[in-house]
């Protein structure tokens, strides 16, 4: 038996991007965390400290601000998705490149009823995200799209249920018939291809996860995510497996019997910790090899 | 000279209260953290470990939760101004009651073009914050009101300049007469009453200071600031003064002339710390003693 | 009536500056966030966006760094009393300088006993505080300052009560005579003079800090509180005021009685909000006048 | 093609659970915060919202309470796979059972040379960590533990260096022979059998991470990443793999030349982001199957 370098990669970690676009005096803005990360042949800069295959975490950096001007930044799905070809086509050491991006939403600040040219305030609801991988190069080159939004807090305060659980000897809960539900919600779907229009599949997919949490009568928040995986599969042909990960916003009902104060599903204690925590894969029977889509580089995405 | 006691003060932080409204199929939801903090005769509990006077901080927290019922939770003011005065009023030793409120806004989901009953988002913009402060009983009783909002994210990509600065053996930066601007606001503003409609206030300082952002050109972010509180004093006869504290979030243009690329104000660096960072008061030059209003509990208000 | 504009000031805020000394191959190292803020003749800048009168954050920013080589960086109160005298000194529209500085302790890794001379890991337990505010020029020339620790987290597993308290209506507490008490303390305090040894004197009152902590039988946080600002100012003739403010971390006994397991203060969940948050202020009965030594300028310090 | 249930799982989050040895005066203390998540036959859950094989994640967090009790909370790897193995082997719908640590260190104070017995401070250098998989039942059953560590802050003065890069038409980074290397280090190592002495591995392992930090002259972090791992290989036969994500966490020499001030790496800019990021594993050439052993379930470990 004998000590090896087994995986590793390496790379800049969130260059924080605005891209204006100020063409007319109507400007856009794309506000941006993006990180990337390249594997390929650097054993030696990990076994004799050579860095002459390795290109500096500065020099992606560069790279990632100047493509924001010389190749746009108005999808991050297809930001990402030039920034990860770029490396695997023009740097030979280079076998794999992952392109993971955070989005911050504006939102234009309307004045009397008209919007702003140049003024935004930032919308908080939730961040979106994408992660390209692009692997290898000519016609054995495969490419892995991911999109989703994270810390999307959504709350119902009836028409959730949980009850007929299992027991043993450490369960006190009490089923409930009419409880507040609330998570933060992060999802991310993987493409099956890389001809969409990302921006309506991102309105379309958030819209849909919104619906499904408000109309479906949850009996647990497992069914209500496996509703939302499986309302995006059937009304998005482009996508192929959904993952969800939602935290469980635990609101206890708070007592107020003592002050002789009635509390009918009125007055709650948000907690903090601990959180019930539920993850869940929706996907096509058929869907194709996920290879590396889903190995996430810095946590963030 | 000799060793004693002064200014204390002591409660319960960072309580979280959520109330649901469920009087009709058309839910609403209020969501709060409440901070409570007595001032009076604790000199024994200090100096000799005596609680007889000391009302515990876990009575201040059945009493807030209790209090979103009884008295109810709408508008934060109002909620606050009835659990400062309860303690006030009817725990003996109590001198002095300050409440700081954080609220976190909802936003109602809105399906097929039809806001849903009973199923909101967090919207991340701004929390809204209020303060009260109430200091004796009976005809010597006096109140303090300040209502206020932080985190408000706002940014503009021109109408900007900073220029015409004093220099001296230190300064580098070069002047700009085009630049984005962008801050996270802390607004606080102090009433002249407690005879208000709370939310409307709140909605309309809110679109004010918003509105001043965007319509100023600003020559300095002082400049802005001055001209926000300016125009609050000026619409609103129930408020006397107005603080503000604004961190410069500088985006810093990004230098693409390496690379060949030209930048004209398109890609900025968005960067975290150090950053400027600007306080300014306006007031009516009559206004009334601020007395304790401004003295903070948690610093989270 | 007329609208004024009120107390103001603005500066650069966290810094972030790493001073390595190198004399010799046993380096030392000091690692700063550090805060300025200026007040004088700004009015110009927030009435008529006239900036002649106004150094920039940016050269506020420089001068900082340039001082940790220029004048050294070794104690934080000697490094912003050199700041803050700069200012006030040599920049004429400055009337009042306030300097704030939170500084990260890191601790020489030892080696097979030995220890490194280039080598440190973080210190976690608590960091130090400075506040500079030097006011006026000449012989009207007064300074302030004050030292500090925050997040000192510490916790006793008994030796602790809380009973014999107030009750009204909303008092469901139970009292204890054995409890866990744990805080996170932010303790400041003002010196009387600036001729003293700022090291030494940090290392004495940390630890006075600890030894009243662990040493009183607590009858309550307050009397701890108490019972540490008089043992600094009992020790410490060049400190006259102290201010402490403890939340406190409530560990609750975790009822196992349902499980058949006996639990004799032995398993506690640690709750994270609300906390109780107690203030105290010792003092001597002849303290001069502490000005504007206690106006945070970054609610950091 | 139709739509199925991917991968899930479900538990109870960030258990905040402190455990006081008291059996003498000198009391001990164990401060974790410890994550559940069980997989097994949940379908009906997900597709009909039936809970009757959903052990609620309620119960999971009163059974780790209770456990800290019943089988005694002294090594986190020790007290997992008790968990682990209860859940898989008592609630029949379970197949595998994955338990998540963090443990806080505290340090007993000194108070005149001496241990106190009861009381504390909390040590911030970093969190140790412990991943437990079980998988299975009766011979079947196989088991994964992973040990480790985060926010481990170590910095080196001198002794790094960064040059002899690939450069392309995006490089402006200049090379260095002596550069400030620091990293908040995450380390990971698998075990390859549970009969070990928990805490004298933890020393070791950590003990060797900062040593070959100090030691190692450094051409790049990754070459100082591999050292470390390969020496903890070497010196600990009861490990099989390591994997190690260091951020770099570059600290830029400061520009005083414009002041006329001279800078030989003494004065630095802390910068927070962007920052270089680094993972390698290094392992066993004949290492046995990971199998799920580093499939993360709350991202804290």
């Amino acid at each position: 038996m004998s000590i090896v370098l087994g995986s590793n990669r390496y790379g800049k970690a969130e260059n924080r991007i605005v891209r204006i676009y100020r063409d007319t005096p109507r400007h856009e803005i794309h506000d941006i965390s993006v990180s990337t990360a390249l594997r390929g042949d650097f054993a030696a800069a990990h076994l004799a400290g050579d860095q002459s295959q390795v290109l500096p975490t500065d020099t992606q950096k560069q790279t990632a601000y100047s493509f924001a001007k010389e190749k746009g930044l108005l999808s991050i799905e297809s930001y990402a998705l030039n920034l990860a070809t770029h490396f695997v086509d023009h740097i030979a050491p280079v076998h794999n490149a992952r392109i993971e991006v955070e989005e911050f939403a504006w939102e234009r600040v309307v004045l009397d009823g008209t919007e702003h040219d140049h003024t935004w305030v930032r919308r908080g609801q939730e961040t979106r995200t994408a992660s390209v991988t692009v692997d290898g190069t000519g016609d054995a080159q495969r490419t892995w799209v991911i999109g989703g939004l994270k810390d999307l807090v959504i709350l119902k305060s009836t028409g959730s249920e949980f009850a007929g659980f299992m027991q043993d000897q450490y369960t006190l809960l009490q089923p409930t018939n009419d409880r507040v539900m609330a998570t933060s919600l992060t999802a991310e779907w993987r493409f099956s291809s890389t001809d969409v229009e990302w921006e309506d599949a991102y309105a379309q997919i958030r819209q849909l996860l919104i619906k499904q949490f408000a109309m479906v009568h949850s009996l647990a928040l497992q069914q209500t995510l496996y509703e939302m995986g499986k309302a995006i599969l059937e009304a998005c042909p482009f996508i192929t497996e959904v993952r969800l990960s939602a935290p469980n916003k635990h609101h206890f009902l708070y007592d107020l019997s003592p002050f002789g104060v009635e509390n009918t599903n009125e007055v709650f204690y948000a907690s903090d910790r601990p959180y019930g925590l539920i993850q869940t894969t929706v996907l096509h029977d058929d869907a194709p090899d996920a290879g590396p889509a889903w190995d996430s580089y810095t946590g963030l995405v």
